[in-house]
């Protein structure tokens, strides 16, 4: 079976899936997009990720091509078409198509949508999931305005290219003042010898996750310590866990940063009950 | 008569000029581009503008999807099919098309190129620079990679839109320093009332102009002051003239920064000298 695309209006098979050269994702990387874990054909926090998407369009002053109640139609109809049980959908919304001019166009076009859904292996997931993954640290270069979801990726590519040239999965980016900030396409979190879930806030430096948000309830639930707080890397070579939370990942246990073993060099307990509790907490539509 | 662009190895109709929507241009802003003025139907400074070129791509580690001597005969072809006699080229280069995953692709693909020509009128761009042009200051806040020519250009995107709100045409980056880097599309120049020509240097903070850097041999041949260094908004205040330099725009004198006039108000001569001499140091190929 060959995979579907939703392109602006069109579901289209996605060899033939295409946009305009002109499109200002392809020239300005002036667009934003959401990642949304699919389980049972059901979608993970959508209405999450609908608010964040539209505030992400908002801060770039990009109008929803579509009303969310329509937008989430259409995504279900791409899961539906793509008999996506496992896996997860890929949304990507641009100001459009105009002549090249770097200022928005003065005559408004209409915002580019792509939407697709793959299938993945959940086996595989788990299988990542009970090894745990790698983590290098590297300067954080990122502009200031990570907390836009935007396709301006070019930063996060190149740290996770260095990631996996060092044999690790993940880069966790680390601010002028020593601090982690998040990863290349997670957020950071580590869990002290004392117990507590340590993750910084998401007031700046890093983008507000969707599962992150959702963990806090679990941990919150679970009467876990918590503390909203930076961390830098040497804490956290020296904590008892470690993980990162990603739509795509849920909660994924890392068991090395910068080549050093994180506690026991296994996916630490308390994580992998995170991530064993974590859809008992998330909304499924 | 309709636009042509060649896209991936075909001339196309604009209207049909189409890239996949996982081209990592279009979803990681993971590519580089080029913009040449084109001059009775010839075209600026290309060597230097094809050395830059391949520089970024080396820094992306992204290949030249052919040869310099082959993707020349492209150009030249584009310009003529598009009949341009004065304009611009736009060439963007991305790492290519595959499936959505941060890293580099693990089975290398073909990098994808556009190259796009069209005519601009002279009459109106020598106008521009009769009256001059606005800029206002905004803080720096792109990554530090800037050297590298990427189309990771949401934040010039806001800049230039912030600029046109404030009835202004660029916007030039103050960095943490307080010193100008440079404009959202452009290289920042002054002309102290003594008479220097002064402009940051291209190791740090900026990307190295070719415009910029044939100037500097004009600025030379007529024995003018020259200081390169960097300067704050508060000297471009109070400095004798200012311009921009950028392939499209040759040197644009600027007669406002911040709303404040600068100088006598009006385009300064030297500024005006230095755009009437620039294309006898320039090579057309």
């Amino acid at each position: 079976m060959s995979r579907i695309a939703y392109v602006n209006g069109q579901y289209r098979d996605l060899r033939d899936a295409t946009v305009h050269i002109e499109d200002r994702g392809y020239q300005f990387s002036d667009g934003v997009y959401e990642v949304c874990e699919v389980r049972g054909g059901r979608i993970v926090d959508l209405p999450k990720h609908v608010a964040r998407l539209q505030r992400s369009l908002g801060e770039l002053r990009i109008d929803m091509p579509m009303s969310p109640q329509v937008l989430k139609i259409v995504i279900h109809e791409t899961v539906r078409r793509n008999r996506v049980t496992y896996g997860i959908i890929y949304l990507q919304i641009t100001r459009g198509v105009a002549h090249r001019d770097h200022a928005f166009p003065v005559n408004p076009v209409k915002p580019s949508i792509v939407i697709t859904a793959k299938n993945l292996s959940y086996a595989k997931n788990q299988a990542t999931a009970a090894r745990g993954i790698g983590v290098i640290t590297v300067p954080e270069n990122r502009w200031p305005r990570v907390d836009i979801k935007s396709v301006a990726l070019l930063p996060n590519v190149l740290a996770k290219q260095q990631a996996r040239e060092q044999g690790a999965y993940e880069a966790w980016f680390v601010d002028h003042d020593g601090f982690v900030t998040e990863g290349a396409s997670s957020n950071a979190w580590i869990i002290t010898k004392e117990g507590a879930v340590v993750t910084r806030s998401a007031e700046s430096g890093i983008l507000a996750g969707v599962t992150r948000k959702v963990l806090l309830d679990v941990i919150a639930s679970l009467q876990m310590k918590f503390e909203e707080r930076p961390f830098t890397p040497q804490e956290a070579y020296g904590a008892a866990e470690a993980f990162v939370t990603a739509s795509s990942q849920i909660v994924m246990p890392v068991v090395t940063i910068d080549g050093k073993s994180i506690g026991t060099g296994v996916p630490g307990p308390l994580a992998l009950k995170l991530r064993e509790q974590f859809h008992g907490f998330s909304a499924f539509s």
